[in-house]
């Protein structure tokens, strides 16, 4: 069978991926009295009088909502709701079997931010964190910044932070190797939707003095004409400082570091070979990079990582978002903030040795068990370092 | 230990009582690689080309969700959305543990009919079918009409159709007990909100000629000028033919039935010796009744019935809606008609053979496992003869 026929048999036979079940048992009168009517008016009781013990008697407080409207779905773009349910589903799934963390899809019928941001405000009860999904940009930012402010549980735009924390860990380890230093590099982006801009959001705060983003267009510049938003706008402010125009290839020559989270083929062996010693290459595009592997290799790359399982250096988001929610629900973080995910990416950097480290190693691998407890663990550190914790634990 | 203290124990130990989990394994890489990407890229595809796939592929199918404004719960009252999420989990789990359907709590920061209805049809991608619940009467009534106007799926209130269902049933085979008609029973009704109303409207439509709906302020009659609303002008119209008036000890005499699903202790051994002989109670508030029923026996009632699983005859939702939600998305019904209700309440009243029939067994237990396979079924076929049914199953 293909890869195609055994994922649709795979979803066919189950019927999906999702089931809700019960953590306790309901096998008699006596157990349904508890966990019914009326033993159920107990905790009801205690959480009216006391509306914190929500996290005390309910699955509330680890339980995520994962919120899209399919705009923006991985690989395959604006496919609504309905089309992105699968994926949702899949999410969830990782979220369990990865982290222990509840999630369930929610799958909007709109894309109008007022109405997704007023939705997701009104579902809150349910839910102890807020993961945002394939929302496309640039709504996707103002989606996330209204819910931040309004908000007093985790809200998480996995597509993101979780790509940022997971590419900045694998490029702190890359240097181990290439033994630059964040300050001196030359960084090119290539994609301006949700991942690139938040990618040149946190390498920016951890020293890398300046970066080139590149879309369809080139390379972004404060005052482009064409096929700039808002949140261009925004970021070329405070990127591209000397105002290079030009193409990809441009962009390249003389650069350390390209990050592609954007469309596959596009970097070709000359253009690696224009970059500087010891280039570094994440070519995360989905489900095929930006450049084969081989070739960035064959064209001088020291480190090279894809978003794929085949390759070495899978930089995958499924090595963040469990862990974070889970640090986040562990203190009961009233948001995700940059310490958090800072340390998520230096506590994911630190489980690759020394003596593991190699260019063909620079992250740990999804099924390593360390990841989601590491992560954890800092992440709740550091909530607790910046005062987000509502708990001490 | 108390019931209370059990219950509280129990919530607290298990965080909650509901779990998000995968149907598929995910062990190792291509397991991975076929429940997310890239495999889960291939039911995506599907869903996109032909919309109706989503219930092939996803768990939609199967999921029902649990909405609550936390405005009227169970014995409680208004204690809000948070407050009434241990109910709301607590019906997930019936759900589950008696009907194999999956369904999930969305408990709402609003009580605004508006925003109750806009925030369903928001949702709907996620979910095969929505289940009102512990809404305040007459907002109940409203947000579950529009719903039903807009939305392809099943909507279904179950304060209200639930009870009604599992009433009928008790009621059908009370009579086979009493010897009485439908069409020459006097039905009195205390209570006016969602129960009440609802239980009024079905009993009239299976052959009672005229019944008596009694509230805090006595008798409803069509032009009573204190505690009215617009539901209760409505049904003023359709019952209480004669306009009497007066108090509930005024209606009761000379009654063949009282159904109480509102306030405790109401209801004395006076009242049921007023009532024509062989009576009828179904004392269902919760947790106490409007009458004890040994004091209800010693007045002379012939089958009493309560809500509490501890005396004979409990009236329990639990009987009919994991049923009717199974058969509904057996067929994938567009909506749960009147037809696919009595066809519950007759396959419920069906399971107690005229060998068992007895004052104190007119309705099966809970755990009476065939109950939700007849009901389902039942439902199944009532909804493809009436036309409701998408699929031939």
């Amino acid at each position: 069978m293909s890869i195609r026929e055994e994922a649709l048999k795979l979803h066919r036979d189950n019927k999906g991926k999702l089931e809700v079940k019960s953590k306790v048992p309901i096998k008699d009168r006596s157990s349904l009295s508890l966990a019914y009517t009326p033993g159920v008016a107990e905790p009801c009781k205690e959480i009216n009088n006391d509306a914190d013990k929500v996290y005390e008697y309910t699955s509330k407080g680890n339980m995520v909502a994962i919120v899209s409207d399919g705009t923006a779905v991985l690989g395959l773009g604006d496919i609504g709701p309905h089309a992105a349910l699968p994926v949702m589903e899949g999410k969830a799934v990782l979220f369990k079997e990865f982290g222990g963390v509840d999630a369930f899809p929610i799958c909007l019928n709109t894309t109008d931010v007022d109405e997704i941001v007023n939705t997701i405000l009104l579902i809150e009860p349910s839910f102890g964190g807020i993961n945002l999904e394939d929302i496309s940009a640039p709504r996707c930012f103002e989606v996330e910044r209204r819910l931040k402010e309004k908000m007093l549980i985790p809200v998480f735009h996995d597509d993101q932070h979780g790509t940022a924390v997971v590419t900045l860990a694998a490029l702190m380890n890359a240097l181990r190797i290439s033994k630059k230093r964040m300050k001196d590099l030359v960084v090119v982006i290539n994609g301006t939707g949700a991942a690139g801009i938040a990618i040149a959001k946190m390498i920016l705060n951890v020293g890398v003095a300046d970066l080139l983003l590149c879309d369809r267009s080139g390379i972004v510049y404060k005052g482009r004409k064409t096929g700039m938003n808002w949140a261009k706008e925004e970021i070329a402010e405070v990127t591209n400082k000397e105002r290079k125009s030009g193409s990809l290839a441009d962009a390249l020559a003389g650069a350390d570091v390209f990050i592609g989270v954007s469309a596959a083929n596009i970097v070709t062996e000359e253009m690696v070979r224009s970059m500087n010693k010891d280039a570094i290459i994440f070519a995360m595009a989905n489900p095929v990079p930006e450049i084969e592997p081989e070739l960035a290799k064959k064209a001088g790359a020291t480190v090279v990582g894809t978003g794929r399982s085949d390759y070495p250096n899978q930089i995958n988001n499924v090595l963040a978002f469990p862990g974070i929610f889970k640090g986040a629900f562990d203190v009961r973080a009233a948001g995700i903030n940059e310490e958090m995910k800072l340390a998520a990416a230096y506590a994911l950097a630190g489980l690759v040795s020394d003596e593991e480290l190699s260019s063909e190693y620079v992250i740990p691998k999804p099924f390593d068990e360390r990841v989601v407890q590491a992560v954890a663990k800092a992440v709740a550190q550091a909530a607790r370092d910046t005062g987000a914790a509502s708990i001490s634990k």
